[in-house]
């Protein structure tokens, strides 16, 4: 089986066997990693642009790591004072990027919908490493991988997410994927921080993090910012401490092989505990591990159909 | 054979034979960058270092992506912020890149005329990209092979150049390359964007756009600035784009078959009309697509030849 | 005999055969840089992190360019801007690249100690490549090489190091290393230059620059800066240049076979004279060669080690 998708868009376009193929390929690359040779030959001659409009260096680093232990040629370039940035449209960038011969756009922007918008007038694939507060598909299937790792399944798991969902991609893209995997999904976040279109996404929203603890296989906590283009999102870090941390105390009301998980970067003391988010229910360096097998996945997945592509396209 | 000279500089420097085994050494590799498996091991352990001194993404980008499909160490350095230019001299910052054993120093500087100072100085080979508005050679060999990969040669056609010809290191290049390939060349710009010196290269001068269309083989859009260090160039994007803007209704005088060209990166609806950047007589990224081919053609005639030289001093 | 330590923190820790063991290994790469094909597959497969929190060029290149030319894979980050520095502990940036199977974090801080803290906390091997005043440890490497292939040896050698004592961590590796092999270490410097602990490193403190010379095998000069926090160190680049210049006036003292350094960047003028910069003594360059030779050596003889013990840790 592979892909028929050109693209890795967001997780809201995949269905269930897509899902678990890519999880799958993810878990066949792990090993790869854990060697002393990290490498293989897979995607040799290939060249994978990260293009990345936002700040950010976990992701970027992700994908570089990953590219280039499949032996691809690994290109980064952002936009912050770049001359793609003079007047040039978005569409023009990548359509240069696209004549050099890309065969994978990796592209994080600020805008949602940013890298469908281009996965369309474009013959290379596309990957959305994040694109506004819409979707961050690889951080849901690292996410996916690593709860379906411990737990051996995520169907008919409990899964609660903490903190701010309206504007978290990583929030969106696990809630679908995670209910497409046939969990249930609770979200659990002050009234400020939760969309009003929520209801439609077929989850259960609670407002009390104590609440929700003894229910849930995993608790997924989330980064947390004070403000966000000039809106107060919460009165400040201590009193969302208060109402939301996850600390020693609230979970000595979970479940005995409950699995805490946190997106990074990590606020210390607002989202979680420094005794939780280092405990023995943490897997929160096992989600960056299965970061690089994920997007080594995809890449895999990605660049090998984009070379056949090409190939058939010259016959 | 093969380039006598340690360095490309400008194309003002080059003869006939020297461009013409640079665009036929391109066209060779140009089939590198098509195939699914686009890597030669021709450069493999030679280093490239990139060392931009100005703002550039699709020029580095370019050269990082031709020096590893030839299995080249690429390495870069943007000196914004660095070390290097805390009170260093521009000689000592390259002399050290030197000492690192580079192959090939490929620098974008704004001082016209900082690629051929380095390039006396050291052993290294050096490729300017670019030195504020004096040259900019491998856009111009890039422009060269796209007019005669459409045109099937370059010598006995009309080629106009539209813009702004003071500023740019494009035109300058272009001018220089295309004389010598037996081009005739026509400028058209407003009289502030047309140098003083223009008499002596060889060039004719036209005000209106209009009376150059229908003499054209090629017409090269040149990117327009506003200001330049704090000094008015238009009055307006608007008045500049109303009476240069190569758009559809000013296309209709043109050749059947002439040809569309920029360097970009393209302000829309300011040089060129979208239809005409998008359109069938377009070859702007093509344009982008030779940049790679054309920088691997140099990367292998400069580097190769770096490394016979060093071998030899070593006996 | 191969390093029992994970990673290469400072000089201070390292004793005599660790050093030689070090130069040697350097010894035997620096042949490799010299080839035309310059590189060896010795740390395919491995992944070396350059994390740089400060400003650097020279030394994040050069083992950027050691890693590649051992076929190593390199990842660069730095964290101005970056996603680490919102609120994330270093210790968490780090574990994370950890979790992303780093062989080696090649890591530049501000904060004297940073790199000895995060190795503690670390599986992974840790080279400091400067932590404030503290230590630069592959520069003082560097040094001893080439001072050991130009004089053929480094004990019962007079070295004297010129300029900024207090704030220099290569003035601080130097003193550690030259004293532990056996060199008589001078320091010459204004009082406001020199630390208060300097009696017990060990070394002879002169004040002017005109005694020191006669007496020295190597002299060392260091980059001066004439404010550091807001506190001025010394009135003027122009007294300093008076009192302490490396000129050809007062070079007329030196011992014929005198060797002169400098680690750079280099103010030309302020510490040392552009002619003897530039001179016969002088071997700046060498020490830039002999940079990337020591990260070769360190990269190797800590990857290797990292590489076999997560392979007996997986049985």
């Amino acid at each position: 089986m592979q892909l028929t998708k050109k693209d890795l868009l967001g997780i809201e376009e995949l269905d269930t066997r897509e899902i678990e193929l890519i999880l799958d390929t993810a878990d066949s690359f792990k090993e790869v990693s854990e060697r002393t040779i990290k490498k293989v030959p897979t995607l040799r001659g290939r060249t994978i642009i990260n293009f990345f409009h936002e700040p950010s260096t976990r992701t970027r680093l992700s994908f570089e790591i990953a590219a280039k232990r499949m032996s691809a040629d690994a290109v980064n370039f952002s936009t912050s004072g770049s001359s793609f940035s003079k007047g040039e449209t978005l569409l023009d960038t990548v359509k240069n990027l696209e004549a050099m011969q890309a065969d994978v756009i990796v592209m994080r922007h600020s805008a949602p919908g940013a890298s469908h918008f281009i996965a369309r007038n474009l013959d290379a694939a596309v990957v959305n490493a994040g694109d506004g507060a819409h979707e961050h598909p690889t951080q849901a299937l690292l996410d996916m991988l690593t709860i379906r790792q411990v737990r051996g399944k995520i169907k008919g798991l409990t899964v609660s997410i903490v903190g701010d969902i309206t504007y978290s991609r990583v929030a969106r893209s696990n809630i679908f994927g995670l209910k497409k995997m046939g969990a249930r999904v609770i979200i659990v976040a002050p009234p400020t921080l939760i969309p009003r279109q929520i209801n439609e996404m077929g989850v259960e929203v609670f407002h009390h993090v104590e609440d929700v603890i003894p229910l849930s296989d995993v608790i997924m906590t989330l980064r947390v910012q004070k403000e966000r283009q000039g809106k107060v999102l919460i009165p400040s870090f201590r009193e969302y401490s208060n109402l939301f941390c996850l600390n020693p105390r609230r979970m000595e009301k979970a479940k005995k092989d409950v699995v805490v998980m946190h997106p990074g970067p990590i606020n210390r003391g607002v989202e979680i505990d420094p005794a939780v988010a280092d405990g023995a229910h943490s897997v929160i360096l096992s989600q960056v591990s299965n970061g690089v097998a994920v997007r080594m996945a995809i890449l895999f997945l990605l660049a090998g159909r984009a070379g056949m592509t090409r190939q058939n396209a010259g016959k």
